[in-house]
């Protein structure tokens, strides 16, 4: 409650939930003139929306952004823009099943447990179509981006599905947009889709890590100690549903390295300092390095599985559930453009923060 | 910046650099009539204080914390708490070689392209040593805990040093404090003690991967969606010096499980729901289930080592570097109390937070 | 931007403007379980609604209200709560005259200064209209303090319009539902109602001073230094707008008292401390009292009126103005159910606040 | 509390207590390379500071101020400000009378029916005395505010003490710094000094209005709806100890005039927008229009006075008090350096807001 909002200057409430008459994003601080509307957003929305392929969820949802307030004559004014999604798939036959028994590995226990109320509709608030709303806002932010700091590219794309990892070597920009999993690595695409029909058919799940990188950021942005700008991206991301684990940069496997190994070492190019790799993901003490930025995170797999599990009733009792219904036999597939928006807004807040706090202030190397 | 502060209801603002006459904690929004006396927050000082054995830096400060204001007969008021640590060790020799270079991987550069300024002196705000602040805070919080909801044990260790993980099976708590690495392998510390050994007279450096656990929180803590109990984790930890990657529970190793394996199976206990596993790490949706709470973070290797490293001038000339001085070969031993800090500051907040916005309301299940 | 919200624990974030498709407030940190339905919220929509009476503006705006998220099966959940009132009257025509002139008086100038963008619809975001969203959400706001501190009863009503001031030794309670100017003094009801007739009929316009009580509020509410109980409501009342006053008890006339006749002497009474008087209008050092909570806020004469006024165009050439148009003679009328939905929205932030704050550790007197 | 920070993106948090050992601003925001030192801030400590003429307390303190952070070489780095001043005059002799008893028109009693701690040496965290925080504060916000928009003068000073007004027909700049009360009117210092000598003899007191004016600040400064100007600035000052009132240009005298003499008539003059006069004090829909913006407010007479008042003990006896000790007889002399130092904060967090949201895109007329 009261924090339903991300972003210092750029900030988006979203709200509504998946069964409910809408939902969107309240977005308050874009700055005023930038060129936006329905279409723009839409474009990003379609990206995710669920039931274009058979990997995904075959719910119907048009996932119809309108905007209800913050522009005039085609440009921001400034003023709050609202987002709204209305939902048109609100079938409710589907929740008799769920409706006394929590599913293990799901938000209902813990949602009842803090506001002792069963929103037993399709997982309520705690559904993953609030990120749809995200969605939406990431796509004003691009917009918002493209006109105060233009050459800012951001893409995300799957280097994990399950036990199985993409070939960096095979890495393939043009890839990404090419196959149902948004993955660089076409190879890994073709066996993906063998691994994942089985899982479906199986009505089993499974997990996946979702990369986003931003290419042709400044230097500078990110604001230390407690808005380090990987500080925003591991809260943004971590805010995902079924996200686990974050990483900047080398990530994890940072804890491996000696020092020799892990220093990116710094040289003088033409446009400014270049550095020999990346192990940082393009951040040094919290601010962009002008490098890549790079962020990584692990979604796990969807509890909503045809396997029997152990679990209580509301009035706590011992029983079995089996979830049926129309779910995704790997959601990490849909969190590439959420991972994508959550950045998108995330480097906005800090373009914004930056020309507050310091201005034109930077200090200029060479 | 005006980013100096986190928390949303227990609020602490950290404040001074390496060198400078004094840093501390502003800490708002502690509850009155909490025991408190500069004892106490020593206690946990002097746990990461440096110095302490050969495998820490060797820089002497006392780290005495005085408290400035918000307490009176010995509790606290409820007003801001201000937690002082006169700097003593102030050698300004040290930094005459790194005036005008950049170490790499260190932020010494970023912070000179945002602000445009220099401070060479150890790092300036940049220095771990900020995270001093942050264990006094938590000493503060510890205390504040215990007043308000008795039973929660916070506890960090160390789980791995570079290449050397610890063996789960020879896990012991009473082993933690028996060792200068905070780790509960007694095994393991004996080989680490030979290994970081080595790097140290080779003047080299290694990452760490550092776990806490807090048991005993109740069900219910986290604010969906953007204040989440993970989120707010994720956050806490990614801010800490030279983190790069942070987990809960199962964290990126949940991308590789599949749905039954990942689920964790409710049964009705005595006390309330149990769980079979612990995949989670003890949240589901961004709220606490009441199982414990495990979040992991990975710190690499400082960038101070004695290996010639590329770098450039702040006039952006071509040059080289090897950092001398006072050291540490493994941040990530100092980095345990520091995430048993970040532990306790996030899980007062959400219980303020939980009392604030949800009362007595919560569900109740059996 | 980024700044349309207000409240900390109970966190209102309106959008939309005048004239465009819709507007609302998306109602972040309501406590869950409070009953609620539209209906409810509308009973104080239409205390606002314009066209009433001849009063009043005669736009013709239905204002119905919809909640589109954050209630199940009749009660709060816990999430955010979007109210949505669609803008039914947008005639266009009424815009040629003033769409490149500015109108002195009103924020035409500066918005455009501001942000570069002439939204001349209305008025756009800065129309009064804005403000049925404050009603929505303070409508909301009752019924959760009703269900978290029953006995709390809020009212507004019109002390001066004009010149003419109401004379205190009339007032009456149940008077201030009886006439079209929320007014306790009935006598001043009749007099107002010829004066402003006049007004009206000659295209001008007039101020007024509107009081707010709220009675039952409980001791210790109110959070020093800066969010102090007075220093919220004076945020919450000049937010209105046209507002240019804000009082507290005694308000600026406390400036012509000496101690001695400023200080509200304590008695011990059968259920607490009781005051010989209200100069402090129920709040000290930022903290209720327990006696009513006063505030009063002037509201400037519309701007918009028939006499003609000099200005300039949006290319800088001197001008005349005058404002056709269905507008408020007295825009202080509208603005009473304004500033009691604000108070509602302050006493159950500071409710909640204090809850999450201090909880149970409140001082016992006697 | 949570609640001792104002300011968005200058965010200044007061901790400290009247008679612990220091209180201080911890000042996040302020932009790097702003030259400061304690000096500069000093200067204005000084003129707040008491005993300094027969007309303000006789309590004894040096006010000196020491910056513990966030300068380097003379220049701010962009990281948190320190600003300590040590409490120097303890005498713990004052407060035997008070300690059980409530002083009426004080906090003592609602700080203690909030918290359940009485802390009753001198007021505690509610003393007046906190304001020095904000003054040094201040003065490091003028400073900045220098820095990045040269030309904006702010001056406050006292329009009305009792039922003593001065005459604006007199009003000189120069005689602000020449008398005791900082006041403009020469004669109106002469008959107060007369007045005030009478009122301390007798140890009564007595309230005032300061005024506050800002000149040369551009248009464009605000960030409707929650964070206008005016908003800012009436909680800004509301949050200042004593003070009951808050006005804007006009004021609640707004409420007297009609439409036609509120109205600032605009005309283009050689720099841009003229206005014939500022009813409304240099802010429109909460946005600067360029003219001087004017903030005014009643200060409360102190309650400590050496008339004996009616009261209760801590355990709620009936009982009566005299308040002896060093007192202001006029409160509202020390109030203007603070009402001066809030409006430099105020400009300089909104010139830093207007930056990072709106940046260039200011619309241009003529």
């Amino acid at each position: 409650m009261s924090m339903n909002s991300f972003g210092h200057l750029f900030r988006v409430t979203t709200w509504g939930e998946s069964h409910g008459p809408a939902l969107g994003a309240t977005v308050d601080g874009c700055p005023p003139g930038v060129a936006i509307d329905a279409g723009k957003i839409q474009h990003w929305l379609d990206k995710r929306k669920p039931g274009q392929n058979k990997y995904t969820t075959q719910r119907r949802e048009a996932d119809e952004v309108k905007i209800l307030s913050g522009t005039f004559e085609g440009v921001t004014t400034g003023t709050p823009v609202q987002l709204m999604i209305e939902n048109t798939d609100q079938r409710s036959k589907d929740y008799g099943d769920i409706k006394d028994k929590f599913r293990p590995g799901h938000a209902d226990i813990t949602y009842f447990q803090k506001y002792g109320v069963r929103d037993y509709r399709g997982g309520g608030r705690s559904s993953a179509r609030e990120t749809a709303a995200r969605v939406a806002a990431g796509g004003l932010a691009r917009e918002a981006i493209n006109a105060i700091a233009p050459g800012i590219d951001i893409k995300g794309y799957m280097t994990r599905m399950g036990a199985h990892e993409i070939d960096r070597s095979r890495f393939d920009w043009d890839q990404i947009d090419a196959n149902p999993f948004w993955t660089p690595d076409a190879q890994a695409a073709d066996e993906w889709a063998n691994y994942l029909d089985g899982l479906r058919k199986s009505g089993s799940s499974v997990g996946a890590v979702i990369e986003v990188v931003a290419r042709g950021v400044p230097a500078g942005l990110g604001a230390p100690i407690y808005a380090k700008l990987d500080t925003d991206l591991a809260a943004a991301m971590m805010s995902i549903n079924a996200v686990k684990g974050v990483e900047i940069g080398e990530g994890m496997s940072a804890a491996m390295l000696t020092g020799e190994l892990n220093a990116d070492e710094i040289s003088m190019g033409p446009d400014g300092p270049e550095y020999s790799s990346n192990h940082s993901g393009g951040i040094l003490g919290g601010i962009s390095t002008g490098q890549d930025v790079v962020v990584r995170f692990a979604v796990k797999p969807t509890s909503s599985i045809l396997t029997t599990r152990k679990t209580i009733t509301k009035s706590g009792e011992d029983t079995e559930i089996i979830t049926k219904g129309r779910h995704d036999p790997c959601v990490g597939i849909r969190a590439v453009p959420v991972g994508e928006a959550m950045m998108a807004c995330v480097l906005l807040d800090h373009l914004l923060l930056h020309r507050g706090q310091v201005g034109e202030n930077q200090g200029h190397i060479g």
